[in-house]
């Protein structure tokens, strides 16, 4: 069959939101919408909507066996099992075997991973991670996740939890996070809610006049700082330098477990720009051993973030093994 | 043929000697010796003197074609390329063309890949981590190397250095790396050279009678440690736990990497036994998410220490494709 006109279906997930799109070889969303998920108090229930809403889309474009099948990233997602496990933020508690439902309701292959994961195949398929075998995918939003790419194959591990580079430690003794009890991971510093916590310190720690003290503790969001970076505000320029350094530190650390070719940034916080990529790309270099410097490339995801999740979801579908 | 009359050849290159041996599948050595490095000013004449070692034993064994390859750890070897990059600890400097000139002079296929990467091969194949697809290997002695699988495969990453994971950073700004000049590596502390500075810096700390004071600063090494330490001296004993935090937390931020079923520590250091394993098993678990812990075996590797880096240059070899 000619693969341009075969089509994936991507599902996105999320605690309060689940979008969907139908997406082409070269990435493109042919159709999109989105449901709640927490209206949903079943996951039978849930995907008894998704069917309904689906149903229309895949008549129409499944005529020939188009559709090639599902893909789905959600947060704890398995993708050995095909099973969503414990996520907190979702309604739907214990063990929950996505892929065999969809895949009874729909009668599609299906394949399940987490976000992160699902993003970095999406980047891997569609985005500025084309082409590479080795690079480390680092969402940077409300929290911070990762997908790692080795060989050209997804980092799972023996359970498929690998890849939470967002926990580990980057300093010992530092920031308690505010869900995991952990003390100085990357994710209470480098996520937007880390982000907004350091300039709450710093302007703590300090005297000196800053826009951002026009803010409440309530509105002083990674926004707020970057509009104030972006005035040149010195206390909203450190939150940035600071959170670079703590990213870049942690990228050393990362570079020298896989050594991969690029390591790609995604989400709200890379807005910044220069802000954010400069710091950690020092910080970064001046923690790698000589062997490793100057090598890898930090660069931005080329994927429209509102589309992401889907792309990353519906590139899943490419990889089932028939 | 049968597998049972197929060899391979184990070549470990260090710094003042270098190592040799004839391995059967079951990882029995059957005939083994070693050679200077240091004494040949030459790549060339290294080989030639290998050469002229090895050709009694390649005669009386590849009488069929028996004997199916070379395989060598070295520092800095690079799988890839088969070259030996820029090694501090060698005579011989630059690029080292190493599998090139092993098989031009011996005609037989040849892999290199550096020390630890090889001894996670060989424990993979012959030792403690038969049968598993993810897990990381961890040698503890002058230094701290690692080897990391994942899938069933060595992670190279895109240039072949991946997986040096003595050298990422477990506390910022700690401890000075006498040669990388890094601040706070695992290498730095978990190392015997770094158990050795850990005992100084405890008994300069403090005025608490030890029996560690009875040894010059030149002798303070870490059997001596070891022993003081199960003579129930109280400093010593804070020498391993301290240690095994520390390698604790580096584990800890491991396994939220790659997700390994099991992490194999080998090398002098694992000779405290349970006084390291102890202290380091929990603070690993005391830094996982919850859906990691109590699910990582925390291993001691199962070759013999004098052997392990000949059995693991020679399971390179029967991972060459033909």
């Amino acid at each position: 069959m000619d693969i341009s006109n075969e089509f994936a279906i991507g599902i996105d997930i999320g605690g309060t939101n689940t979008k969907w799109g139908l997406v082409n070889h070269r990435g493109e969303i042919i159709q999109k919408g989105d449901l709640r998920t927490d209206a949903h108090t079943t996951i039978d229930a849930f995907i008894d909507a998704l069917y309904d809403t689906l149903t229309p889309i895949i008549n129409t474009y499944n005529s020939e066996g188009n559709i090639k099948g599902i893909g789905i990233g959600a947060p704890n997602g398995n993708y050995y099992s095909g099973t969503i496990e414990y996520a907190p933020n979702l309604i739907w508690k214990g063990i929950i075997p996505v892929t065999k439902l969809i895949t009874n309701k729909f009668g599609l292959p299906s394949a399940l991973t987490n976000d992160a994961n699902a993003a970095a195949v999406g980047e891997m398929t569609y985005g500025a991670a084309r082409g590479l075998r080795d690079f480390i995918m680092i969402t940077l939003g409300t929290g911070v996740g990762s997908g790692i790419v080795a060989n050209g194959q997804l980092i799972l591990g023996h359970d498929g939890f690998a890849g939470e580079l967002g926990h580990t430690i980057i300093r010992h003794g530092g920031r308690k996070h505010w869900s995991t009890d952990l003390s100085g991971s990357l994710e209470a510093y480098a996520s937007a809610t880390g982000i907004s916590l350091t300039a709450k310190e710093l302007l703590q720690n300090s005297n000196e006049e800053s826009l951002l003290r026009g803010y409440s503790e309530k509105d002083l969001n990674s926004k707020a700082i970057y509009e104030c970076a972006m005035q040149d505000d010195a206390i909203a320029k450190e939150v940035y330098r600071f959170t670079g350094q703590i990213l870049g530190e942690a990228l050393a650390n990362f570079v020298m477990f896989s050594s991969p070719e690029a390591i790609v940034l995604f989400g709200g916080v890379i807005k910044a720009g220069n802000l954010i990529l400069q710091p950690t790309k020092e910080h970064m270099e001046r923690n790698l051993l000589p062997i490793f410097q100057n090598k890898v490339r930090l660069i931005f995801s080329e994927l429209q973030e509102a589309d992401a999740a889907i792309l990353g979801a519906s590139a899943l579908v490419w990889d089932i093994r028939d």
